[in-house]
This record gives C-alpha cells, structure tokens and sequence, in this order.
C-alpha cells in the first residue's frame, strides 16, 4: 500500500470514529421513544426493501467461493425472504425491551443533604467486529442503539454487500427518526489495516467487542487500547456427583453435550465421582456413543468402559466443538472443582446432585460466568436467562460476565443533587 | 542484573501470584464473619504493636533523605501512635461495612423453569501499586480481603519497613483466624522490574490498581494484560448557569477551587454563562484573589475582570493542582456542555442552577463520573457517596466508575437450579 493511502485509511479510522463520539454524546440524550421507533421503522423497512437485499446478498454469494467459504459458511451468508423477516422481528423484539437507560441504580441521601443518585447511562462507541452472518450486522446495531451508544460496524468482506445492504436501509430510517447522523456507521474498506487503527482510537472508542473465532479475538485483545468484551473458550463441564440423580445427571449430560456440537456452552467434559462410576458410566457411555459421540476416558472410566479411548492431559484442556468428550472419575466434590478451576475455561459448568451442601459449595467454588445446578450447561444464554438480547457471551470477569445483553452495553454516572451544599 | 537474579524475580513474581491465586480461591467460600474477625483481630494487633511498627518506621524516615522525599513527602511517610490508631478505626470500620459477597443482584424463574439468580462474588486477585504512604498498605488490604480478594502489594520503596512491619502483622492475625495463606502478601523486593512482571500475569492476576502519579497509572497502563482500574487527572470544572442561585454560586466555586488545592476532585476551571457573568466574575474574583488563587481568563473574562492573566487553549486543558483557575465566559449551556467534554478529564463537574430542565439537561449530557447540581466537586468521593471505603476514583466508565468501594472490587456469577432441565 502507497504512504499516502495509509494515511488515508488512518485519517478514514479516526474521522469514522470521531464522527460516532459526536454523535454518541447526542444520542444519550435521544429519548427511548425515538430509539424504539427507529428500530420498528428500521424492521418495516427492511420487510420493504426484499427485492434490494437479496440482490446485494447474490454478490456476497457470487464471491464467496473465490473466498474458499465451506458450504455451511455459504449457507450462513445466505439470506432469504424468511430470513430477512427473522431480521426485521428481530428488531421488533429488542424494541420491546425495557430502556435500560436512566435506571437509578442505587440512591442515598447523604448526611451533608446531598442526594447521590448512580445512573444507568451509555458506554459511548461500540466498535464491533464480526465475522461473515449479515444477520448479525443488524442485531449489533439495534442492541448498540437501543442501549444508547453509537456502533461502528466492521463485519467480515464476505458479507459486504448484504451488510450495506442493510445498513444503508437502517441509516436513512436513523435520518428521518431522529437518530443522531454517525451513531450507525458500516466500516467499508475490506483492508484488514483499518481494525488495527480503530483498535488504537481509546480516545473515541469506548469497548471493543470481537466475534468469532479465536483468531480474530486474540487479535483485538492483542492491539486494543480500549477494553474489550470478549468471548474465548468454552470448554464446559457436567459433574455428576455422589449424590446425583442418575436419570438426571443422564438427560443434562446427554443435552449438553449433544444438543448442538458446535457451540460454546456445550458440554466438552463428564466428571464422575467414583462411588457412582459404576452405576453411572455404564448408563452414559452407550448413550453417548449411540449419538456418535467418541468417548475419551482417564484410566478409572476405562476400567468401567473398555470401549473408551484413554484420554491425554490436552483432551482435558480441549474444547472439541465436536462429537467427542472426555470423562475423568474422581475422588470427591473438592477434586471436582480442583479440576474444573484448572482445565475449564470459566465460561459454564454443571453439577448434578440432590445434596444442598454440595451444590452450594459447586456454586461458590467454581470460578465460572454461569454454574448450573440439576441443568443443562445449554441455557447459557442470554435469551435463556431473560435478557432478550445478546451481543455475546463474556468469559472475562470484569464489567460483563457471561450473556451480555443491554445492561452489559451501559455504565453508571454519580448524579448528585444539592440546594448549595460544601465540604467543610 | 544478572541472567539467573532476572530468572529468580521472574519465578518469584509467579510464583508470588500462583499463591494469590490459590488463597483467592479458598477466600471466595469463606464467611463474612472470619474475614470481620480478621479486621477486627488485625486492628487489635496494631494497637499492640505500635513499637515495633514505629521502629520499622524510623528506618524509612532514616532513609528519607537519601530518596530526595520533599517534606510533604516525609510527613506523609512518618507515622505516629495517632495515626497508628487512625488505621487501627479504619479497619474496624471496613469490619462493620455490610458485605458484598453473596449478595442475589437480579433473579428470576424463566419460562423453561430454570431458577437464574445473578450472584455478586469477589474479582480474584487484585495487584495493588502505590507510592509511599504506608497507611495505604493497611487501607488496601482491608478493602481487598473484605471484598473476598487475595491481594498483592507492592508499595514504594520508601515506606517498605514500615509496610512489612503492618503486614507480617495483619498476615499473622490472618493465619491464625482462618483467612488462606498467600490471601495478602507484599512484594519485598524493590527491583522495578517486579511491576513488569506481574502486569504480565493475566492467568493469575484479575485487576491491576495503580494509585499514584500520572507516570505510574501510565506505565501500568501501558503494560498490564489484566484489566486496570485507573485514575488519570481531574480537570473539573463548575459551571455558573444564567439561572444560576450567585450566593450558592460563589459559595460552591470557592470550596470546589480552595478546599483543598492538590486533590483530583478539585475545580479547576469555571465556566460562566455570558447573561451573569457581569453580576458573577466581579463577585468571585475578589473572593478567589483573597484565597491566593491566580485567576486566568478568556478575553470576555478579562473585559470584567482585568486584572485574570489570558487564559490559553492549554490551560483549559490543564490539571492544575494548586492556586490557579481558569475562567471562560460562555454563550450558553450547550456551549458549557460541549466544553466541559471536550476540556475535560470526566472526572467531576458542577452545574450551579435553579432551572430543571438546565440540570436535567446537564447530568444526561456531560460525559463525566460525577455530575453535581448544586453542590461541590469535592463530594465526590467514596466516604461522601456512602461506599464506606474506597480504594480510588475511576475516571474509566468499564466496570467501575467514580469512587471504588468494596462492590467495585466484585464480579457476579450466574447461578442456575433446575430439577433436569435440558433445552429443547
């Protein structure tokens, strides 16, 4: 690339993002009623405007075996008028959602008489970087707006064509709503350049939030100024404890780890405690495999079930994403949690028991965003837990844990009220 | 340094927090009552120990001098039975705050049955960098334990005797009332090179807080992998709008500027709107000269008030911390607004008003941690807000903003009972 156009591309960044912190301190001042009527006027309009959709989406698709897209990759880039309908109701279902802005939080009057008030109120920009479903385009800008922050949307160059698509349908709506003009912004360059001079942009981006897969977020981690939402592993468990429900322990284990492969609140690891081994495992094993699941054991399982392949320190490190899961036996509840806290990845692990204690103890032990108890590692979820919405799940502890939805999105400010109080 | 001394800091290092981390583990599951016991246990100790802890004390005012510490600096450093006792209430203090740990944020039983609760636990580990004040080391440590944190501090040099001395006593108390050994634990070395190491530590370490300068927040900044909750410069400011009460106007101002000069929440800048500013400047400037503060104005100021200095672009940027104001005439709130966002370091900011919609208007708007309406900048603060404690005032909006307390220092965790629920 020619000097001059990096520094075209670099001034391109920061004008973008400039452009979306001034409209975003405009937008936290945008009432909730303009902000739900964008979004069911964005969904009418993209019921109206098919025909244009699909066009831009035959591009995408025309090109996208030059970019060596798998077949499921090409089936998840396709639209569909039914799929353009799940778009539009989609937007519909975040307007139905409370406005998460302006919540008191926590209130107090103080004994010098001040009145502190913590308010919910707007992160600010949202740069978002996404890979190639252009359903997801407008799934991040609704819940970025509805929450009151402005969104620059970087999605991946095989869905281009449909996210402008999109977007440019989205964006009038936004002029002729009231939205103020940058809070919606498509990234439209495909140099791959431009996300390393947002991710540098602190001053006028407000959170990173990466989706997809490793790759793409140990990158962003790697070069982000500005904190980022992020989403690694999930390399989840299902213990089942000495006192387990066997015919319990035998639906979740089955549902975490079947219901779909290849998602990250899925089941990668059985744990069993070994005064159940022996009724357990000869329960398990050929229900898992019966679904194709290929069975990784330690050596106490292989005793139990021959069939098992011995599993490897890495299997229990492993996400597989995959038909295979490893099983260990262990000695107690503590060896349980020791075990999970070491190989898991903190994202969602259960444990099946009918003692209070233990499940209290698994609860409070477990160092992960979700623990379940008696329940499918698969309701991990932000619809699952009543959120509505979800721009990801986080792994990380620190401002978002788990399903983010739009409170996730929001930070507080401290308004105080006074009638002319000082320090003295 | 020689290759094995770089080899041996960096092992310690982790090894230091692969303690921390195990004890953070082990403290998450225990009660609010040993880790009471503890403060109060500690508190005691101190009282009983004056002696050695003022003989500790005397090595590093001994080798004062030689740091080139200024006298603020080693009065800061010295202490005495007094304030011994001063660190001995706050322990106690932080004992009687309600504990954080536990606590049910949201809950609700979802449609698929699930009983989804929303639990506050502790952050993990928290690396602690401050400079020399050694009452700090008692501070940090409360405020970290009690929030069911494994601490790691690491002190000035300068204060290092006096911090071993507090903390071989707090870690003896805690061996003996059940707090996890490796719960808190003081850098001993005085190598730079430690920070560099432990900011590495991400695997082990959940948040990195720096209190201190300016080059300190920014080099731990700059090299943390974990999270950082940090506190740049408060340039903040108090506007006098055109329906603004000037008694309380003047009153507010002068304790915002003079309270105390060298504090991040005092104000260094007023912003006057153009309808008062011939009824305000001629009553604030005489009151602020009286107090030995350098006034300097933009060009309409200095049309009232000739005897302000001229006012540049940088000093509207500038953290003065001592004896000067600046002063800027503006035409109207907007305009107060956008300069307060674009001057500004989002720390704290006063709106002196009687108007609703001004003040409404104001705390949606400017983009700060604390917005005061009526009242002084020097409020904000954890003691004056109700949070009991505080480790430090975020000027970051991600996960705390504004003073940090005890809840600060927390995460949640989702905890979910079913009875078998699987997804369908």
């Amino acid at each position: 690339m020619a000097i001059a156009e990096q520094v075209d591309l670099a001034s391109y960044c920061l004008e973008t993002a400039r452009k979306a912190k001034r409209a975003s301190r405009a937008l936290a001042a945008v009432s909730g009623a303009v902000r739900n009527h964008w979004l069911r006027e964005s969904a009418a309009a993209l019921r109206a405007s098919i025909e244009p959709i699909l066009a831009a989406n035959q591009l995408d698709l025309a090109a996208a075996p030059s970019y060596g897209l798998t077949d499921a990759a090409i089936d998840r880039l396709k639209l569909t008028p039914a799929r353009i309908e799940d778009i539009a109701i989609g937007l519909e279902q975040v307007a139905a959602l409370p406005d998460p802005l302006g919540e008191i939080i926590e209130s107090s009057i103080r004994p010098s008489g001040i009145d502190v008030q913590k308010v919910r109120c707007p992160l600010g920009v949202v740069f978002f970087i996404y890979e190639s479903r252009p359903n997801v385009t407008a799934d991040a800008a609704a819940i970025c707006l509805k929450s009151g922050n402005a969104v620059i949307l970087r999605g991946g160059k095989e869905a281009l064509h449909s996210s402008q698509a999109i977007v440019s349908i989205l964006v009038e709506v936004a002029d002729r709503t009231g939205i103020p003009a940058g809070a919606l912004q498509l990234v439209d360059t495909t140099d791959r350049a431009a996300v390393g001079h947002f991710l540098k942009l602190d001053g006028e981006i407000d959170v990173a939030i990466p989706r997809g897969g490793e790759g793409l977020i140990r990158r962003v981690v790697e070069e982000a100024r500005m904190p980022v939402i992020k989403h690694f592993n999930g390399n989840c468990h299902v213990y089942v404890d000495q006192y387990a429900d066997l015919a319990i322990a035998t639906k979740v284990t089955i549902n975490s780890k079947c219901h779909r492969l290849g998602v990250c609140n899925a089941a990668e690891s059985l744990l069993v405690h070994q005064d159940v081994a022996a009724a357990f495992l000869p329960m398990i094993a050929p229900a898992l495999t019966d679904r194709g699941i290929e069975l990784r054991g330690c050596e106490a399982t292989r005793q139990i079930v021959p069939t098992a392949k011995p599993a490897t320190d890495e299997d229990f490190f492993t996400e597989y994403l995959g038909p295979i899961i490893s099983i260990k036996v262990v000695a107690s509840l503590e060896a349980a949690i020791e075990h999970i806290n070491h190989y898991g990845s903190k994202h969602t692990d259960a444990i099946i028991t009918r003692d209070l204690a233990a499940s209290r103890k698994f609860a409070v032990e477990v160092d992960s965003a979700a623990v379940m108890i008696n329940a499918s590692t698969r309701f991990n979820d932000g619809f699952q837990f009543g959120l509505g919405a979800e721009i990801g799940i986080s792994t990380d502890k620190f401002h978002a844990r788990g399903p983010c939805g739009l409170k996730e999105l929001t930070t507080y400010k401290y308004v105080v009220y006074g009638e002319g109080q000082i320090r003295e």
